[in-house]
């Protein structure tokens, strides 16, 4: 990296010549093999400056340069096929390659992503302020200007790296630059005019927490909305041709009949009131008065009902889930191309003139090097080892394919022994071979089963016959102690039996000892009285849930639940991205605007009204509570975005006091949170229903432990990589492998036998699914790339 | 049918002996062959005291008689796989034969149907009855007896087609008598006492109308309910699971923090106010009191709803959905299969040991007459013709197995005309070819989706202007002329220029005629000032649905839409069925419980207010309306039925006035209503995801018009059916077959050639979908089937 950080040494693009490369001889010097393409984009020529030397030995380190820029650009392709970076984004000469390595590591990420979240919580501080957090308008400015600048380095990284040109056609880039620009003369004028003005441009924010690196997952997500909108808003249309209908319908017939004075009296109170009928958050409200004149008036609800929010809504989804299956489909497979595309790139790169057929070890530790620079030497040759089918020293380029699969295996030496006490005396041996058993056995599982059972219905007994009284009593309730002391025995016996790394290994051991330990801590609470922590006591019925693995439908549906929790926190952090962009809206336009009784005027006085007054001789406070809902500040337009449109008395109440168009505010956040939930719930059935069929397809390999790979090594084989690791004087591998050997010597055995193990992913499921498929895909993938190879050497 | 209702002839059954069929010489005489099948199960063995004659001619009537019988049973068995009724059910003797005809006919059909809606109705006049409709008990309970009389009839004509044993082993049959026994005795005693009591029973009413023949499609539903019931209820107990270890959190900790005063004193309140959570209708109220107090307890809420309603009700639409999936390709294959067996029975009533390798057109045609009496002498034949894909005479099974495919075409005479005025003299025919090629111009179809935009537009304009004004004045609005009289000319110009039946078999524009219609009925309405018909004015916007034929998905939606509108039809009314066991449960339960002013001591007190005072000098009435949500009469509490769960008012209103037990009542029955409306989601989401696939997959063949077949008969094979008519001495089919002679010698033609057409069913599409599965099903079966005749003869 050093290398090539160093700006003054020029730096011109070769282009390569792989035409050439077969006519070179096959029996050249393995030490002085030169790469397939000259040192790919970063091909670097040495000026007269450079440290003077033998003419061999300048050549031989050039070559040895080369290789390292090769290995380099070769990770680099792979990591932008793992990250399903664009290849037009690739850095194209040593100074972007600088810049790339700059802007992608944790480091910077991490700045990122802190400048990002410092700008979002700025709004906490800004007025209208979360009181607690208010800041004077110098402060905050200042401090809005530093993250700005922050940005700006982090934005001139990106076109060092990038090139001017890449940089204005990226269109995510684009747009950051042009928010950074108006926040940018905003924040000047604020700090100018030491007042804050309107500014909704706030909402804009967002984009710089979307931009970072580690919110790819959200990016991803709204991807994946926009590309849903088009279907969404055509059935969307329907529901709101149905619902104008509906409302000309309303107003002209039924307030003719003079019922619904007041929610059909105009086309705009008759739209509104059906649209918040599609929330069923005034459902028999709306219909009460007519219903009390007129019983038939209620076929007009009942079919407007049917239509809109059993047969459009159901579309709607329906809509969303077959886009969504097919995005789905199609993004796995682009991806699955793009990844086979870094591969080939990376390979080009690795080959040698001397031998075009494969990629040999050397070159393969390299390229991990720089991929995986954590991977420690053993497990470098192992994955070669995976990787290699065939018989031959080199990795061909269909063995290449693989890479993904194989380069997140974990790798271990397989135990001879069974349990981890195998070793024990005899004695020893024979108690842990018998908790072993007894812990494995069906009878010991069905007791735990029963004594949670128990434990449930006593909780459920225990908090029935309370009744009000005080639970948090200073004397420890006695079951409390039973109970825990039963899971503490059962914990210590697993560990025992099983060992502590097999015991925590799996998933459901992992759920126990956590909420044994949360039970025991919550014991201490309550025995030292330690107040705050007396909410973990209530977490005692979580145990509860271990009785749902007794059922293999329960098994699947937690297993996916897990799954699903990264997916689903990235879909939470989506819908609270739109929620921060509508609560800085919402903030500006209505702060200040709902207060205790400020709506007595208008149909919803009571939601809002704070009286307090004496009866006798008591004071009696009758609270609507609907005035909390303010847009007071950015924590209260928050909370208040995520059950707004739940209650139309909120609608009513900002609307009683503002202009009547702020009722299109309510609307548009309304409709944009069904989108999202509408893709959320989609997303939750695409899951499902794929596990679901995954499990039909797969009943026979019920219980699988994600993917296993087993490899034997030799003996020889480690010393000829040692042999390699010296001529290139790395010590630490050295020392690795020499331990190896060191092992394999006491046990005296000739060959030792490792698992690589990783859990398995949903590519791997989908690969699975679709295995039929894929291979078409391959075909017409190869059948394409020849056709523009052909074209491109002019043969067409 | 009048020959076997003679019950004073003996039947005897024998047992047929096809093993020996093959024996029989090919070339015997066609008039005297014999079944493959002696009579089949129906045999018949005249007595001595038959009309004595010549022994010839008796055996030649007895063997056609014997043919007459395996026609209809073939007809029956045939009929039996199209309905999905098990063969077990199939008349056994002559005597069961008769009662099964006896029971299947549309006469048998309605007096089962207006019996059980008799039934039903009682409810309205028993007390506690809708006021007008008020009955006598005496009158009532008569009426009651005279309609049970009635289904007793039924089931002992079904007990004597079915025969004791089966009618025992018969499940829904039992269940029913059970039912009519109970209703029986309660009915009686009603009748005897003179004042009726607590008759929940009468909820049991509706599985007389579950039983009814019309009702197939409820009683599939209904299975299919009952099928996906298991994995739901897995999930609902996860729900239930949560719910409780919510609420015990909420009890003991937040009670605790004393905020919840109301809502969570108790675990009864915390678990039935998490219930209401759970359909959202108590939402903020339920947190504005703890969020007034605590910010942060608003984290239980959204921890609460986001597990509950955005991640478990998903998972019980996914896995209902993936069940329903499931069990709609299960039972597509359980009825093909079941139709593939029927067919084979009936082929082996129809072939003669003569000829065992078909059917001959002469049998055919008899199997006709039993199975659709209605269809003419030329579509029999054209039937005959369109099965045979060989150039023998004869229908082999292979060929037969199209039967019900081919069987619903509607066969019409392939004109050789292109358009309806190809014969009208040249002039008439120039103007009306101009015409024909106006109408169908794009120009012409643009212009008028302009005018259809133009006049919704002017509809909503003239709404808004209205504001209130009065829009029934008596002066017919000159645009509603205008656009009537456009209308009307696109409506005759259509007519004319592409004939009224092409015109009219195009589903959309039986759609714009009908509008069409309307509007002008409602300009009569409007102009002759008939106000009950004012209503069909506002249906005017309608023809806005037109505009929804420009784009590719709302067609598909729509025709979707159409399709799915029967499916829905019984889904509702299985959904009634459900509605009415709850109001007649809630009746009995909660008849006279809620009035104005009733629950002025509970916390719904506002919802039920009902005063009258006076402020100034007016009358100002305020209204809560919820009184009206009283389970007073059956039309209340089904009216109650189709929003109580909405509102936890109406529960906490009458949970006030009675014990809390009712609760129970109203929880089963959101329960059992969301089991239901996952289940008509989960099948719109199907119905829209296959037919969205479907379209994918069939993306060449864009616009097809249903299936449609092709055949051409020449002369001599008419000449042919006639002499085979006159030999059995059919007058009405001869006559219409010489029609077509006489047709054919008018144009000079040899030949003519028909289209068979019918629409495309779910069936078809399905088939198609499947189409290689059903390869697998056909070969699985052909194994099985053949293993079980091996078996039978004692092969294995």
């Amino acid at each position: 990296m050093a290398v090539s950080m160093d700006d003054d040494v020029p730096l011109i693009l070769t282009l390569d010549d792989s035409g050439s490369s077969t006519s070179a001889p096959l029996d050249a010097m393995d030490r002085e093999e030169l790469p397939n393409e000259n040192g790919g984009s970063y091909d670097v020529i040495h000026d007269a400056s450079s440290p003077a030397a033998g003419d061999c030995c300048a050549q031989q380190s050039s070559a040895r340069h080369n290789w390292e820029m090769n290995y380099q650009e070769a990770a680099i392709y792979l990591q932008e096929g793992e990250n399903n970076d664009k290849f037009f984004t690739h850095p194209k000469n040593a100074k972007a390659l600088a810049a790339y390595l700059f802007a992608h590591n944790h480091l910077f990420y991490l700045m990122e992503l802190s400048t990002a979240l410092l700008l979002l919580l700025l709004s906490l501080c800004e007025a209208p302020a979360v009181p607690m957090l208010r800041l004077g308008i110098f402060v905050h400015a200042t401090l809005e200007l530093f993250a700005l600048i922050v940005v700006v380095f982090e934005l001139s990284m990106k076109m060092r790296w990038l090139g001017f040109q890449t940089f204005i056609r990226h269109k995510r880039t684009m747009v950051k630059t042009c928010v950074l620009f108006v926040q940018f003369i905003e924040a000047i004028v604020v700090l100018v005019r030491q007042t804050s003005h309107v500014r909704i441009t706030r909402a804009l924010r967002c984009i710089f927490l979307v931009d970072c690196r580690y919110c790819g997952a959200v990016r991803r997500n709204l991807r994946q909305i926009f590309q849903s909108l088009p279907p969404f808003i055509d059935i969307l249309l329907l529901l709101l041709f149905f619902m104008v209908i509906f409302a000309i319908l309303g107003e002209l017939y039924l307030w003719k009949v003079n019922v619904f004075f007041q929610y059909f009296n105009t086309l705009e109170n008759s739209l509104v009131n059906l649209f918040v009928l599609l929330t069923t958050s005034n459902f028999p409200d709306v219909m009460m008065p007519s219903y009390a004149r007129n019983p038939w008036s209620c076929v007009f609800f009942i079919v407007y009902l049917s239509i809109e929010l059993y047969f459009i809504m159901n579309l709607l989804l329906a809509v969303v889930f077959d886009t969504f299956n097919d995005i789905e489909k199609r993004k796995f497979k682009s991806l699955l191309l793009h990844k086979r595309t870094a591969i080939q790139h990376a390979y080009r790169l690795l080959i040698t003139k001397q031998r075009p057929s494969g990629i040999s070890f050397k070159h393969f530790e390299g390229l991990l090097r720089f991929y995986k620079p954590r991977m420690c030497a053993r497990e470098r040759y192992l994955t070669f080892k995976a990787l290699n089918q065939s018989n031959t020293p080199l990795v061909s380029l269909k063995d290449f394919y693989n890479f993904y699969e194989v380069v997140g295996l974990k790798w271990k030496a397989k135990r001879n022994r069974e349990h981890w006490f195998d070793d024990l005396p005899r004695t020893a041996f024979l108690i842990f071979k018998g908790i072993n058993i007894l812990v494995k056995s069906r009878a010991f599982q069905y007791t735990m089963y029963t004594v949670v059972a128990v434990n449930g219905v006593w909780i459920l007994v225990e908090t029935f016959m309370l009744q009000g009284g005080n639970f948090f009593s200073r004397n420890v309730p006695w079951s409390y102690i039973v109970f825990l002391t039963i899971y503490g025995v059962e914990l210590l016996l697993k560990t025992t039996g099983l060992g502590p790394v097999e015991y925590l290994s799996s998933g459901w051991n992992l759920f126990d000892f956590s909420v044994t330990l949360f039970a025991f801590l919550g014991l201490m609470a309550l025995a030292f009285n330690m107040e705050p922590f007396y909410f973990i006591v209530v977490l005692r019925p979580l145990q509860l849930l271990r009785l749902f693995k007794l059922k293999k439908r329960y098994r699947n549906v937690l297993d996916t639940m897990f799954e699903l929790f990264p997916r689903m926190a990235s879909l939470g952090l989506t819908l609270l991205i739109f929620y921060y962009c509508f609560a800085i809206v919402g903030m500006e336009f209505f702060a200040g605007v709902v207060y205790p009784n400020c709506c007595n005027t208008s149909t919803v006085a009571d939601a809002y009204r704070w009286v307090n007054h004496t009866v006798g001789n008591k004071t009696v406070v009758e609270e609507g509570y609907y005035y909390l809902n303010n847009f007071d500040n950015i924590l209260n337009s928050f909370g208040k975005g995520s059950f707004v449109c739940s209650k139309d008395y909120s609608l009513e109440g900002v609307t009683s006091q503002t202009t009547h168009w702020s009722r299109l505010y309510f609307m548009i956040f309304y409709i944009v949170t069904m989108v999202v939930m509408t893709i959320i719930v989609a997303f939750i059935l695409d899951a499902f229903v794929f596990r679901m069929n995954y499990t039909r397809k797969n009943q026979d390999s019920e219980e699988d432990n994600g993917i296993v790979l087993e490899k034997e090594i030799s003996k020889e084989e480690v010393i000829g990589i040692i042999e390699l690791y010296k001529r290139i004087s790395a010590a630490t591998e050295t020392a690795q492998l020499q331990k190896i050997v060191l092992q394999m010597d006491k046990y005296g055995q000739m060959s030792a036998v490792f698992l690589g193990r990783r859990s398995r992913t949903k590519s791997d499921l989908s690969m699975k699914m679709y295995e039929e498929e894929i291979q078409v895909w391959w075909a017409v993938d190869e059948v394409c790339s020849r056709l523009t190879s052909s074209c491109a050497q002019g043969l067409l």
